[in-house]
């Protein structure tokens, strides 16, 4: 016991236990609040044992099903494991992991997609329900019982405060050099006592380096060394590095017109080979002095801190691959000064968002005619990840860009439609659109002038006949003029896509 | 010249002139600024005379057509004489005048509906192109040439600050006593030079009482003694006071449960007879101490206001019946101490409307089973008004109440529907769906339990065998179950609408 070096308080070591002995505390029923943002940071044993005992309680004849909440996703040893164990009643906020997808899919689990910055305020806000037990992942506990936080910070603070008992993971795979790099801001309230978030730039620490937690609620500490699941770099194909072309080129334009600084503003990227075609292509490109606000830091932040261009990066989690999460491990102390990891309430917050102008890029499923976008529901039902912090970003970002190849499924599918089949930012959110084809910027616009940008600019060749065809119909034929729709036609190419595997007439594939 | 003693400042005084001179002074093809915000404060004499000017130009076969920006809806003085006359090329960001809205929807004019939030700091951001001339209402000039605001705020110090060139209407019919009520902050920039918004509590006053206007700029004053537009009361019916009666008792419940504080927390309240019922709910009610936070001040803000129910009321504009609004000029010093008008990018504003927790109430076109609502796109495609401020207050509510009879158009459109044909509110964004029928409590739940009580709780008796018909056959054939849909049918009841004047299935038409 106490093994691994990283609990510094004798009263907290005396509560190291066995994972089973832990997951034994967790009651059918209850909810479970654990740590986890994007693969990081989550708990990898207790959650095991938790499907385990949730398993032999089945074989057993006896129903166990917990309500998980968390950051955003986790792993396979979190979601993976409860899901297959069939252990889950209701998932929020996020998941990205497949065998939870598929149960989700399946209509045998429920999921409650929500904003990320909006988790914790709900919870404090009570109509969640009150929440059982938390499982954090923690890199050390300090002399004095305050928690040392992981890879990630997502909703951990809450959950620390909202639990009634508290479990913790210490993970001494976890660099002990990620001390001092958090900052956990201790400042927010339920209305009316509510003041302003004083962050002002990126750079800006507000809060305390480690969690506090009421030593009495800590009913079992466990030992892991267990890495995160660090997914692989996807690396940029060409179709990415085109998209991130035009957007570079944009930028420029932008900075050209005195619309945007020459060192940007705060950036926001998701995950993915687009997102990191776009980070490499700033890693080459003109600007200096660039900052991050963004939920996750992945592989190409980590090349743009090393590099200079990047001068700081804060968010609430990291997202790496194997290489970068040595790569960072190892030069943590080099790094850690100009990384933050916040709670993702914080990280997400629409009031620094806002403020701070941030230029947000996100990836999406489809996009219609007229800049609806839909990132989480394939053909409109079956739910892929979540909306996660892309609303918290897009709605409040100085500049909103979504970013997608022009079609998927070896073209069986058009990321432009003439209607999306799910809303998830609605039209006066995208600012920007940006496909292989090209760039539409859409600002101030009316429908129609939107139409005929995405159509010239974003849509795949293959598919930009059927998209004019469509909206010419619509001009002559609809209910009113001013967004052109034809309601019996506009979902019918995922309706073609369910029947006959594409998006394209039977008569139109090559 | 100065017969309404309105202008104080003698430099100032020189200036007046007459509408028809003013308009002169406009040019085709130019961007016009305009005052007006919910038929208040809006310019009553220029905006004819140059309707007067277009028309004339055109009958000498010379278009003319001006871009026309506003803080939101005006008066039949300005977007019906602007649009009779086709004279608007461009109309943003809010629209709700009927000869504009024909226009639109005939494909004649362009219209860009934007968060009003959003307009100020767009139009600093430099995208939506150069402001030639402001044309603003005011109260009054006072001696050192600062400017009383009308009733309403708006966009006008955005306007006044970012044209090229001013010219003023001072109105004599607006109540002198408005001077003093207004609180017109000067603290926004474009980032990175944003800091917090230094708003606190709805009665906090962050700004100054008046206008300031470079004097250079002023190129014409007019002189008028109009009202606004005064839209008479809508007042209450049976299904409204119903639907009042189901939120009225919510609330009630969430203070019971001490999730909400005994006075409530900012109310935010839309326009018409639903509105008006619940605010006459509230003055029958057992809430005291309340305050609104919102975009306009209804006759029903006033009632609570005499009755010392609503402590303060903080918003853009008044909104006010003829009897209301010659009740308030009469006894504005009464009304003056508990009641302010800010510029609508700080009545608006996503960082206060979070900090503060509004409640949020707004109506809709229509709500699908999911929570997802339709505010402003009739069957997809005919533009209603616009989204105005609702994404505003939805997105950033501590709780976010959409409000609706169940029916429209004698029964023959139901408000609920299996997919709503333009989304403006996605599901994350509508906490609270209320009908005549009853009040659905969303929060936090999956897509499936939202539909369950959706259709059990606020879809009208004959509309609700029809979707759980659709609903159930959904659950079975979908692609995916975590948001069961069928994309052929999902939006079959607006085609049959279109086509047969009702949503009801013909053999199903009592």
């Amino acid at each position: 016991m106490g093994q691994n070096g990283r609990i510094r308080n004798a009263a907290l070591l005396a509560k190291v236990t066995s994972a089973e002995h832990a997951a034994s505390l967790i009651a059918s029923g209850s909810t479970v609040g654990m740590s986890g943002f994007t693969g990081s940071g989550y708990p990898k044993a207790v959650p095991l044992a938790l499907a385990r005992r949730i398993e032999a309680a089945r074989e057993r004849g006896t129903p166990f099903r917990v309500c998980v909440w968390t950051g955003a996703s986790t792993g396979p040893e979190l979601d993976g494991a409860l899901a297959r164990a069939d252990g889950i009643s209701l998932r929020l906020p996020y998941n990205s992991d497949p065998v939870a997808r598929e149960r989700i899919n399946r209509g045998e689990m429920d999921y409650a997609d929500l904003h990320l910055s909006q988790v914790a305020p709900m919870a404090w806000q009570g109509f969640l329900g009150e929440l059982d037990t938390a499982v954090i992942e923690i890199s050390g506990i300090r002399p004095d019982g305050s928690l040392v936080p992981s890879s990630s910070v997502g909703n951990n603070k809450t959950w620390l405060d909202r639990a009634r008992q508290v479990i913790l993971e210490v993970n001494r795979w976890q660099s002990a050099a990620l001390e001092g790099m958090h900052d956990i801001y201790y400042g927010t309230a339920l209305p009316p006592h509510r003041v302003p978030i004083p962050l002002l730039r990126p750079e800006d620490r507000i809060g305390e380096p480690t969690f506090r937690c009421d030593p009495d609620k800590i009913v079992a500490i466990v030992e892991t060394d267990s890495p995160d699941r660090n997914l692989p770099f996807a690396a940029p194909d060409d179709v990415a590095r085109s998209i991130a072309g035009h957007l570079l080129e944009f930028l420029r334009h932008e900075v050209a017109r005195g619309r945007l600084p020459d060192s940007l503003l705060p950036i926001q990227s998701g995950v993915g080979n687009v997102a990191n075609a776009v980070l490499s292509g700033l890693l080459h490109g003109p600007f200096e002095g660039l900052t991050a606000y963004t939920e996750v830091i992945q592989d190409g932040m980590l090349d743009l801190l090393a590099a200079g261009k990047l001068r700081v990066a804060s968010a609430t989690a990291f997202s790496l691959s194997p290489a970068a999460a040595t790569r960072l491990n190892a030069e943590m102390a080099l790094f850690r000064d100009r990384m933050i990891l916040r709670p993702q309430e914080i990280s997400n917050h629409p009031e620094v968002v806002r403020r701070l102008g941030c230029i947000a890029m996100n990836g999406l499923i489809e996009a219609d005619i007229y800049g609806n976008v839909n990132s989480t529901h394939v053909m409109g039902s079956r739910i892929q990840n979540g909306i996660g912090g892309s609303g918290d970003f897009a709605r409040n970002a100085f500049l909103s860009i979504f970013l997608t190849p022009s079609t998927a499924k070896g073209g069986t599918i058009s990321a432009i439609v003439p209607q999306v089949s799910h809303v998830d930012h609605i039209a006066q959110d995208v600012h920007v659109l940006v496909t292989e084809q090209g760039l539409a910027d859409l600002r101030g616009l009316s429908p129609k002038q939107r139409a005929d940008l995405i159509l010239a600019r974003c849509a795949h060749p293959d598919y930009r006949p059927l998209l004019e065809d469509y909206y010419a119909r619509a001009r002559r034929g609809a209910y009113g003029l001013h967004a052109p729709s034809l309601p019996g036609e506009a979902l019918s190419w995922h309706q073609r896509f369910m029947e006959q595997g594409s998006m394209r007439p039977a008569g139109n594939r090559s």
